[in-house]
């Protein structure tokens, strides 16, 4: 099956309205909401994971996205479908990591069932948006800049290292199967910029969010990649293509970018010329030329 | 392992508080929320069930959840993970399914992700409880009586003849693969009964249903079977332990039957007495007396 097309099917069932961004923002509720699935040998190698980790990483990825949103967590649920071969340690364990990677939600309930012989985790992550400013993909414009926190390429250079059995580089692996996120960040901003903006998280990498950024915007982003901050022996690949790093980028109006401690800027939003995204003169104009991210050569959603 | 150590270990991780019921109930933000999970070769089979009829009962199950709690379907999101060789076809027709489930609810977003050879498919639902009296197993009281609407017996019948091949009864496999909802009852009673009541769905069956609310409640449910409305080509095993039927079963006080129309009286209330569950005289003391419905023989959750 082909992603695009899938996704073209779905958009026509239930409408564009809450397509696109990584929560659905549901006004009348005050809430965001999201829901993201961890499924064995697309998403993870039970091998190459603790129990542990694997909880921590599954509720980890559905935070991101509520960050990403602007909201703040609040509640989640965890659905595991686990094979009978599983001891109940893994349960305990896995809902340690789970427990790790809240930022302050709670877990309120969800579903145990069985499972042939791979183990299936969704997660499902509500966000409160009370005095916050909650963001959309679409909202860049034309002369809004673009900034983010934290490192590319690390997440993406540690899985290349666990699939060649390359244990040399711990601070990479870590980074893949033990993700970081950072709350403070999606928290100023939601607080403190007062004009729509555009903010999501990078875990399909952050050529990817910088591309869907300008095409939900109809604008066009333009980064240098000098800017781009990355770990010494990362190569440009990871940086721009890789996955799972988790951070957080966004299109903001420059006048807040001094409320904002810490915060990279990477460049800025201007009109569309044909061109989608431009890294330092190397151009994308169709989502097609991105290089995606595709964990062991399968469709990774 | 075992569902019931598992519980416990989760239990004693999160705390019992959001534990137990259908659904989360979350008074600070006035919804609930549930997630439930079906599983390809142990919640279905793929033979055995159109995509259109999988979409359907996915939502339905969860929308079911809602209708348990006394809340009214707000937003569902729906997690897909799905094997490579599945055609657009299937998404596009799991997808009208699952709109025919929806009893007023919306579908706002969710995640398809790839699987290496399984199905696996899970849903969250919000409900609303603004104005509406929202139910707990708990709330059980001496004096109560149990109600329902609906048949029971048909789906696990409808199960029998899946598995037998044997298609004769296409009413019963209807009830097994297009579990009909009821919204009204759920409906009237949240927003009628003015005390505490019990209510759940009986998805792991009848008997399952009366002993968890006798037991959450510390009372015993006594039960006529006589009263129990099933079809009549449908054993007595199927009526009291089949699950999937999807029916409601509510302990609520006397004064308020009037109000609900089409309500089956299936039995009462009364004090503890070392019995939790009396149906007819077949008394059960402790929950492992229960047959619980298995599907194909696993652990179904």
């Amino acid at each position: 099956m082909n992603e695009i097309g899938i996704l073209n099917t779905i958009k026509n069932i239930i409408g564009e309205r809450y397509i696109g961004d990584d929560c659905a923002y549901l006004e009348d509720l005050g809430i965001v909401i999201t829901q993201d699935s961890l499924v064995e040998d697309v998403h993870f190698k039970r091998e190459w994971i603790t129990p542990y980790q694997l909880g921590y990483k599954s509720v980890a990825v559905n935070i991101s996205d509520v960050f990403a949103s602007g909201a703040c967590p609040a509640y989640i649920t965890i659905a595991l479908s686990l094979p009978n071969n599983l001891s109940e340690n893994f349960v305990e364990d896995f809902y340690k990591g789970a427990e790790a990677a809240l930022y302050g939600a709670k877990i309120i309930g969800g579903d145990i069932t069985g499972s042939a012989d791979k183990i299936f985790i969704s997660i499902s992550a509500v966000g409160k948006t009370k005095n916050r400013n909650i963001s959309s993909r679409k909202n860049a414009k034309p002369g809004y800049i673009i900034i983010t926190k934290g490192q590319f390429g690390a997440s993406a250079a540690g899985l290349s290292k666990l699939i060649s059995g390359d244990n040399s580089s711990p601070e990479l692996i870590k980074a893949h199967l033990e993700p970081q996120l950072d709350y403070n960040f999606a928290d100023i901003i939601a607080r403190t910029v007062c004009e729509p903006y555009a903010m999501m998280d990078t875990s399909d990498g952050l050529a990817d969010a910088l591309f869907k950024i300008a095409e939900a915007g109809d604008v066009k982003a333009v980064v240098d990649y000098s800017l781009i901050p990355h770990p010494h022996n990362v190569s440009k690949d990871f940086v721009l293509f890789g996955g799972e790093d988790y951070n957080l980028i966004a299109a903001i109006p420059e006048k807040y970018i001094s409320c904002i401690p810490g915060a990279n800027v990477l460049g800025k939003i201007v009109d569309y010329d044909g061109v989608r995204l431009d890294i330092s003169g190397q151009i994308f104009r169709e989502y097609s030329e991105l290089e995606v991210f595709n964990h062991f050569g399968e469709n990774n959603g």
